[in-house]
């Protein structure tokens, strides 16, 4: 049990880099290019080959010997991965300003956003980016009559929980939470926190890197 | 140097974590707790304990013989390693919706915005959570008299790369880039892209995985 989290744990970072070849490689194949080897990669995403080669393992893609990685079916195995063939439908609930950046952000290519949620009367009724935003007293019977992936979380943190308590009584296969809130949810539902402050812990330890050198 | 460059790579999902170690050890100081376990840190944080020990070793933080960690000075351990005892200067570029968030973000200790830029007349001379937006012409004239560590930008991807050159002509030390674009900078500028998607990926590996157990 111990070495199949740390297993998982452990392949965390190359996850997480699978966007990132996804859009290289469709880069690729809009430009009618068939094979990449992984120096290709490497050079255009500052990483070292070794590392192109362990991630892109993760998904088993089809290689031509020696040649390198074929366009097309890497990016499938990527997507098969990933479950992206066809993208997820999610819903926003929190109509701040974050949640409205989350609508219109343009690197997501794996969520479909098919409503948003906000208490404030000001709010609903508004399409934002082209998503309506409802009630958040309609959320369940909006859970039971459309099939929900995934859902955004972005109120305040104070109410955080409290609402991740009530989506979990609906159908839904995720929570994706950009509040500060560590959640509470059952182990049927999946969960992901996003914590700005993780990057800019990188970044400054990046900084203090550079300022040693 | 292949070796230094995967030695630290190796350790970014440590970096990452150190905010929420540090939150963690802040509400423990609160509560007038002075030694913690290594089992305590990793049950509230969903982690097994050899993680956290590896995690924290990277910032050699003080330990009472097999007791645990001092709250205090693993605290101030995390702050060094950081360099988060004083906030670093921060000022954001382009006040959109993500930009706007970002400044009124209640998740980091590590900054303090000292001013927003903008080209939009109607955003310039704006207070934003108590940031001042500035017309985005008066930068060169702001970074000569101020000191800027970081720069989040927050434009849109067409044009965050002409963005990017203007403020590297300027005395700053990093770019926090949440655009999609890649960027090109000088190599004394340290820089950290911000890529929501990979979040998404996470979470649509872990839906994943939960479907076939």
């Amino acid at each position: 049990m111990i070495e199949t989290i740390k297993k998982r744990l452990g392949k965390v970072p190359s996850i997480r880099r699978l966007p990132l070849y996804l859009n290289r490689l469709i880069d690729y194949k809009n430009k009618g290019v068939l094979i990449v080897t992984s120096s290709d990669l490497a050079k255009e995403m500052g990483l070292l080959p070794v590392v192109v080669k362990k991630d892109l393992q993760l998904v088993d893609p089809p290689t031509k010997k020696r040649a390198g990685y074929q366009v097309d079916g890497t990016i499938d195995a990527i997507q098969t991965f990933l479950d992206w063939h066809k993208p997820y439908a999610a819903v926003l609930i929190g109509v701040g300003n974050l949640g409205s950046a989350l609508l219109g952000y343009h690197g997501f290519t794996g969520i479909n956003f098919i409503g948003a949620f906000d208490t404030d009367k000001a709010k609903i009724g508004q399409s934002i980016h082209g998503v309506p935003v409802h009630d958040w007293a309609q959320f369940a019977s909006f859970a039971a009559k459309k099939k929900i992936d995934i859902v955004v979380l972005a109120t305040p943190s104070e109410v955080a929980q409290k609402t991740a308590d009530a989506v979990v009584q609906c159908p839904v296969r995720a929570i994706w939470n950009f509040t500060r809130a560590k959640l509470h949810v059952p182990a049927h539902v999946a969960l992901q926190r996003e914590d700005l402050s993780a990057g800019l812990a990188e970044l400054c330890a990046k900084i203090k890197h550079n300022q040693q050198q």
